[in-house]
């Protein structure tokens, strides 16, 4: 494809996305006469050969094409459209009480009260509920959750962050390391952004899992940051080697200089649990290559398979001892949107800084200082998972059945999730060690895939549409996170509940055998 | 100074800040010691050199040294340190309800009832109260707030700020131009960034108003634009002459690509509002030279002085008409941090894109999409605000008793405050028509600009700093802002309530006598 047919394909993509969203109006959606338009009068200030060319290249797959033409069809089953089904799945985005999940009690108790203290006294609330409203209020100026925050947020929750770092790993960890955010995705974003300059005319690239959250391969797009992909390895259940980082490495030198480590763990779209051995070998690679790592920790509660255990970067850093202790950078990203809470609306993560240099630390502080501050409820919700109600306390017996219940019936949900997809013909799906997805690798017939060439699409991605098509099922094709090419995947999250999904499961059997058999003929 | 000085100042300046936030304790605060090291040996994988240099050059100066000298101050107080002063006076940013603004009722009913439904129909709250929590909550996947919502949006939201932009203006809104933000601070930074690349090897430039609110110079700089400043006329209350546009094009001219123009009305931090007249001169300029208007409108509900009035560019470019009407490209920028709600801390914030190319636009909502969503509870905040209690419903009497209070209260302090700096020998300050703030004209003693000149600091940064080591008064001095070469301001909210704003005013009026007496002896 010449590079204008690829900007004319992506563009037509675009549009598409922006009729679904309009609707049924006014928003032109012939691509080819709007580009063209745009490219020979060029009569906006703003238009598509002017715009920020990063932009144009920027994809995020999780809420790309295919998951605009879900809300199409929803809007149209709503209307009274006859499809094959009655609703749409979206099994496409970690997005927990959209499925169904029940929010923790004590934190929506707490979050009523700090938005409307008067309620505080008289609404029957438990103690410990009330106590750490009143606590919250207190670090607010004001005493109101509508003041502006520190722009690295409360001091209160940040030391109640550090405790929860020590108690999980151990270790001490400094409160003034740690920064708030509006989730973790805001926070990966201000500590890639330290990293836009070249080096020695080279621009600096980043090294990520392939398949990885497609965030990352936005961001680097966004920011012009040169994108340095490993492979993981399926055979291994998505492990993570050594000699494929070296490979990597290698192989982006010529083009960039390589300046930092992204790992996902667990793994987002694979769903592995690092060994701790395996931290340890990420960690010399780091630290003999001078990388900064990236440790995207924002599943670490979600860890189901029987003998994986979830350790931190940070953990394993401390127990390794000189040099690694003092030397490797690392910065560690949290949020409420995962784990047992699934608060993904209320934006509220964190991340830890581990051995930055304090000029730079400084900086980061004063870039994200403009923004003013994370969300104040964000943050409330941060303090709630930080510092959970204790053994003892009124809230305690309550939270900790709600949370069991949360993480007994997702990890039986990922065994389920994988053995089906093991079972079935053409299908296979590695262990969900943790996370929320699986990412089942599929053979498709020659002639689908021919077909999908016909149609202008990658081959998962003319699968994922039929099925969307077809079966109202919404998962997100594997060229989103990137695999092995020639290789064929999607990711699904495991977060349907249990009926919904077995029906997910039963349906999706059904229409991968007749496709398999259609394309076969 | 020297490029390496001026670094080190920097540095200085930053390490500072992280001294001042970490109390008592463990980051190594001697800057040229600490930036040695990191220049020699640049043990650290990011460092000082090899840092993105934009982070590095970008200031705000809300959040600035001074600011973070106040915390300080505060700990130290809080620590039975003994000082001139018993409190500090935070009149540096427009935060409302820390200064003792209280929140409207009906606001943090919905907020309480959205977050905890099962008070919905067991906490008395008034039936509109209930409703629109119903409503908010029937529009979330899963019917809960802890779901993401599109990233531009909950489309009922969308639609009620469409039809609050068409009763203001009396003009149709398009439901789909709404984006909703966390703040209008984050939608500024999404669309200054489609401005990110060169013009025929020129950066793009963005024209800004000196003084300016400092998230346009620190977005600027963070994203390497150009910053083209035209100077605003304090002779005429700020006025915002087509002449200077002209002028300040012109030199721009030389160093970039001029493609945008940023206008902030009511303006931030000098308090003037805009003639109908005005704007369309400002349209006509626009047009004429083919720049997108970003107009900052975020203290729309913020107008005080008698004669003076709110309109918005939207309205004033409608009623243009050909070629106006259909050609300016136009973004719109609303929070709900200002107006009479101040919630700050909620992060809910709206902008309307106004004749911008379909594909730009596409792209716009493909690239804000990778960071998920904007706070659910932020969004809903903007729900009340676009939609508030009519009359008739049983929440409206308290709602606009509450809005009344708030808005002519400000008015009130908005005059006390220009009326006793004009009484102040040595001041002069223009009417505060709008916003939050005053932006008063100081004059300063020969030996006091000699005495800032050896302490290398700006004379009015200096002036502050003895301001609030001497009274606990916390302004930000002009230089944050910009301003004419040779003059000296600072901005101070009107935000402290009536009684402690008069104490504020007095006591600096005796301090402001006191320092002039010292540096005239």
């Amino acid at each position: 494809m010449s590079p204008q047919m690829r900007m004319l394909s992506r563009v037509s993509r675009l549009l598409s996305g922006v009729a679904a969203r309009s609707g049924a109006v006014e928003i032109v959606v012939d691509p080819l006469r709007s580009l063209g338009t745009a490219r020979t009068m060029a009569s906006k200030v703003l238009n598509a050969d002017n715009l920020n060319p990063n932009v144009l290249k920027l994809e995020y797959a999780v809420r790309g094409p295919l998951v605009i033409r879900a809300a199409e069809i929803e809007k149209e089953l709503q209307k009274g459209a006859q499809k094959p089904f009655k609703k749409v799945i979206r099994a496409n985005i970690g997005d927990a009480h959209a499925m169904g999940q029940q929010p923790i009690t004590f934190i929506r108790q707490v979050l009523a009260c700090v938005t409307l203290p008067e309620i505080i006294d008289k609404g029957g609330y438990p103690e410990d509920v009330k106590q750490r409203a009143r606590e919250i209020l207190n670090a607010c100026g004001g005493k109101s959750v509508g003041s502006y925050t520190m722009s690295h947020g409360i001091e209160l929750i940040r030391r109640h962050v550090a405790e929860y770092i020590e108690r999980r790993d151990g270790h001490p960890a400094n409160w003034q390391d740690i920064c708030l955010s509006a989730g973790a995705s805001n926070a990966i974003k201000n500590v890639l952004q330290l990293f836009c300059n070249t080096i020695d005319g080279k621009p600096s690239g980043v090294m990520i899992p392939i398949p990885q959250y497609p965030l990352y391969s936005a961001s680097l797009a966004e920011y012009g940051l040169c994108q340095c992909g490993y492979y993981l390895n399926e055979e291994t259940n998505w492990g993570l080697d050594i000699s494929e980082l070296e490979r990597a490495r290698e192989e982006c030198l010529k083009r960039c200089a390589v300046r930092a480590l992204v790992v996902i763990n667990p793994g987002n779209p694979t769903g592995q649990v690092l060994t701790r051995e395996n931290i340890e070998s990420i960690i010399k690679f780091a630290h003999k290559h001078k990388l900064f790592i990236f440790a995207d920790e924002v599943y670490q509660d979600n860890v189901y398979a029987e003998g994986s255990k979830f350790f931190s970067f940070k953990k394993v850093l401390r127990e390794m001892g000189g040099p690694y202790d003092k030397e490797v950078e690392l910065a560690s990203f949290m949020s409420v949107s995962k784990g047992y809470v699934g608060e993904c609306g209320l934006r509220g993560g964190w991340m830890e800084l581990v051995n930055m240099e304090p000029v730079v630390q400084a900086n980061l502080y004063k870039a994200i200082s403009a923004m003013l501050c994370p969300t104040t409820l964000g943050q409330t919700t941060v303090d709630c998972v930080a510092k959970p109600p204790q053994q003892g306390e009124p809230s305690y017996d309550l939270w900790l059945k709600e949370k069991t219940a949360v993480l007994d019936s997702l990890n039986k949900r990922a065994k389920m999730i994988a053995d089906t997809f093991n079972k079935m013909e053409g299908f296979s799906c590695q262990v969900v060690q943790g996370a929320m997805y699986a990412f089942p690798q599929f053979q498709l017939p020659a002639r689908a895939v021919e077909a999908a060439k016909k149609a202008g699409k990658a081959p998962d991605v003319y699968y994922a549409f039929k099925l969307l098509e077809e079966t109202g099922i919404c998962v997100v094709p594997g060229s989103g996170f990137g695999q092995r090419p020639g290789t064929y995947h999607f990711r699904t999250t495991i977060l349907p509940q249990p009926a919904l999904l077995q029906e997910m499961l039963d349906v999706f059997q059904a229409f991968h055998k007749k496709f398999t058999a259609e394309y076969s003929k």
